[in-house]
């Protein structure tokens, strides 16, 4: 393992996101707040990264190398964005700015907060500035850098897996990235005209705007996107949320004006089978709840965009609804968004190819002789791709009932720990009953707050990165 | 299809079933009470049995017509064991006596009795005898008849597969399921002169010696073991759940005197492992509900050894535990006994390999070029055998939460709904909170019900012979 050189990398990334932090600060000057916070943080990580990116170190980069960048760098920058938080002073502990900083930049949502409002401006924009930065830095991640690194496929948007994956579309890394930035930026600043246009104020449209790129959820309104109560920002929030859960190749073939190809993703038209599918039954099971069916369609629409997308912003609370809608929401936490979009959960995609390849098991069964293969968009999907397919879910369910064992250390119900860990391994945010969307993660211990917030930067990095770094073989020098 | 064959098979296994109910009407007769349920049941069987065996069939017979018949045998046994039930007066409605046997049959001991002391000694009887055949179904099925299938390796008992496997040690069919029906007896004759000798009723001895040799859990008692509250008894029935709970091939080696190859079984001591682990844990997790270490060593034990073997007896009202022991109890439940016994669950062996699989995923990514393989007992597991187990695993997820989505519509917690149909689809028993070892599973509505007795039997023949049956190329004629 070639450390140095990983940390050189880890040292560029705090420079980065040292820089970045400038923004927050200009804003807490803006709204004549202190900018202390920021200032301090600022130095301490320019400090770090100046350190570590000045160490000497070989250029010898295998994949090894790779995972465990990514898994320090995630890790690294989530310990760093909680730095402000800790000096602001409106966070109990340190562990609980550490938890809310991970749930920003992995895009979760979850907060610890139980009084949002009251924060500082500054705060609050930086806040939704890492999730910005967090669903950046997994698009980026997940289509340009891993597909090139030659590595077995976790993920399904590398380049020997079919569907539309950005590495096929454009050849070179750079040129990947900065269209993928341009698309990002463009998507972000349209939601944001949208927001004004329906009448939020610009701070609060760019905060929201933020959340919904990255498919993060924090607001800066204790009652999340609810408190405005108005109908064309919940259209606007819901087809933006929508937008961002969609894998971005998609957008290229688009843009390129590839409009067969890009219709005929498997992956496209099942992400959108189950949202409008769920909508539709989440609108007729709440019709006891709320009086018209207009009503009933409108709040279902917009928490299952939020859900799937896993965003997980709230107009209304569906710890209030049916038990049949709320199981609805679990398996849509499950599910996630599409591979190669800033939304989480296992990835439509990899639900569809083990439905078919449960399919093809029972086939086998009633034809032993047929040799059947697994395909998606129509090409066949190589076994071994399968496999570490099955593999990832296998771990995803582990991971999260693990996690689920710890956090019911501190005695809370089966369905807060199981939806506890499962929100924080999906990166959707709420969870069941006292963790739902009006609640937080607040009453959690410190120990339960810091499994959570591996989880998020587990389920944000596939699980994968996260384990090698636990694996000792990792360490060793070569 | 054949599906005269197949009937013809259904009509024999029911007569079969016919001349087995003679055995709780003499029970019920030696206790001065009516026949009458039984008799009415045995006219109908017989007359059902004999219609379909008398139907003129070819002799084709494939992995078809094998899958086909093992569903519909469990689904038409499971139908026909209710009618006494239904005769007898004590169930409010049809569809609870079919959940009862189905519960019976497949071994998993949830019951929607509430009172279960003032039942006829003869109703009684046979609910446990029903354990006791579908736990020996289960165990020829498994163990001698699927591998001589020659299907694909949904069974970890079949030939292909390493680890002790019956009919890699006996060569002929009938001579296995001999062997098996002879350690089986004797297991469960040993088990009731122990009871009997430990101060238990011999009636009591059959019933809850039936009860362990299917890894079932119904009792005649309402607070079911616990109502002895005797130390000597406790441990019998702990020491017989885990007898049960292991691969029936070992027993063999260990009779044939091939000690080394028994004791070499990685899923024998993964089980082990499984077992005293979660003891351990739960022991003094629970030192705060307990008096003494003792007293929490004593339920943990039991408890541990009820829901590991699926069988699903009380001691002790788990839901009372700690959340985290509570936890523990989930994640057993989904493990469940060993293959090749007459437990249920996703079998320690497969979640092994589902272990091993990610840690060599995991070794791939830091040693990408190494062609590792995945092993048990020694030997080489084959890739399209790890294939078909992960789908398995996929498909076992998937069906318990399909399952909860229909059983929410009750509208109780996710707690429950989630539970049911693990306990269910892993034929242990009880759930958390309302159907905890104290609780019943009555206030279910009929369509859970028929939904949990489906689940119960899809857990049994492990998933796919139940789907196969729902797949229209399975009837397409031939």
């Amino acid at each position: 393992m070639n450390i140095k050189l990983v940390l050189k990398l880890v040292g560029r990334i705090l420079l980065l996101e040292a820089a970045a932090m400038v923004i927050p600060m200009a804003v807490a000057l803006l709204y004549r707040e202190s900018p202390l916070p920021f200032l301090y943080a600022i130095l301490i990580m320019a400090a770090c990264g100046f350190g570590l990116s000045a160490l000497p170190a070989k250029q010898q980069f295998f994949t090894r190398e790779g995972f465990a960048a990514v898994g320090l760098i995630w890790i690294f920058t989530g310990l760093a964005g909680a730095l402000p938080f800790i000096f602001c002073g409106w966070f109990a502990t340190p562990m609980d700015a550490i938890f809310e900083s991970c749930s920003g930049f992995t895009t979760t949502g979850s907060t610890i907060l139980t009084e949002i409002e009251s924060l500082p401006k500054g705060i609050l924009f930086w806040r939704a500035f890492t999730h910005w930065m967090g669903g950046m830095g997994v698009l980026v991640l997940a289509t340009a850098i891993v597909p090139k690194l030659g590595i077995r496929s976790h993920y399904l948007t590398q380049a020997e897996t079919p569907g539309p994956v950005f590495s096929k579309l454009v050849p070179k890394q750079s040129q990947t990235s900065k269209i993928l930035y341009q698309m990002y930026f463009a998507l972000t600043a349209l939601e944001v005209v949208c927001l004004k246009l329906a009448g939020m104020p610009l701070y609060d449209s760019l905060i929201h705007a933020f959340s919904t790129a990255g498919t993060g959820g924090f607001s800066n309104r204790n009652a999340s996107v609810g408190a405005y109560d108005s109908v064309p920002i919940d259209i606007i929030i819901t087809v933006f949320m929508l937008l961002f859960s969609i894998n971005f190749a998609i957008y290229f073939l688009l843009l390129t004006k590839k409009w067969r190809e890009a219709l005929q993703s498997d992956e496209l038209r099942f992400f959108l089978g189950v949202v409008f599918g769920a909508i539709a039954i989440i609108t007729l099971a709440n019709l006891e709840v709320y009086r018209s069916i207009w009503q009933s369609l409108r709040y279902a629409a917009f928490q299952v965009a939020a859900i799937v997308s896993t965003t997980g912003f709230g107009t209304a609370d569906f710890v209030l609804w049916p038990q049949f809608s709320q199981l609805i929401i679990v398996l849509l936490m499950f599910c996630g968004a599409s591979a190669g979009s800033t939304g989480g959960g296992m990835k439509c995609s990899r639900v569809l190819l083990l439905l078919r390849s449960i399919r093809r098991e029972i086939h086998r069964v009633t034809h032993p002789r047929s040799v059947e293969v697994v395909k998606l968009d129509g090409k066949l999907v190589s076994e071994s791709t399968l496999h570490s397919l099955l593999v990832f879910l296998g771990a995803y369910v582990t991971t999260i009932f693990a996690a689920a064992l710890i956090i019911s250390l501190d005695g809370f119900s089966f369905s807060v720990s199981f939806s506890a860990a499962l929100t924080c391994v999906s990166n959707v945010g709420p969870g069941l009953e006292m963790i739902g969307p009006s609640g937080n993660f607040a009453a959690f211990s410190g120990l339960s707050k810091a499994v959570m917030s591996l989880c998020m930067i587990i389920g944000r990095l596939e699980i994968l990165p996260i384990l090698v770094l636990f694996c000792p073989s990792t360490w060793r020098r070569t």
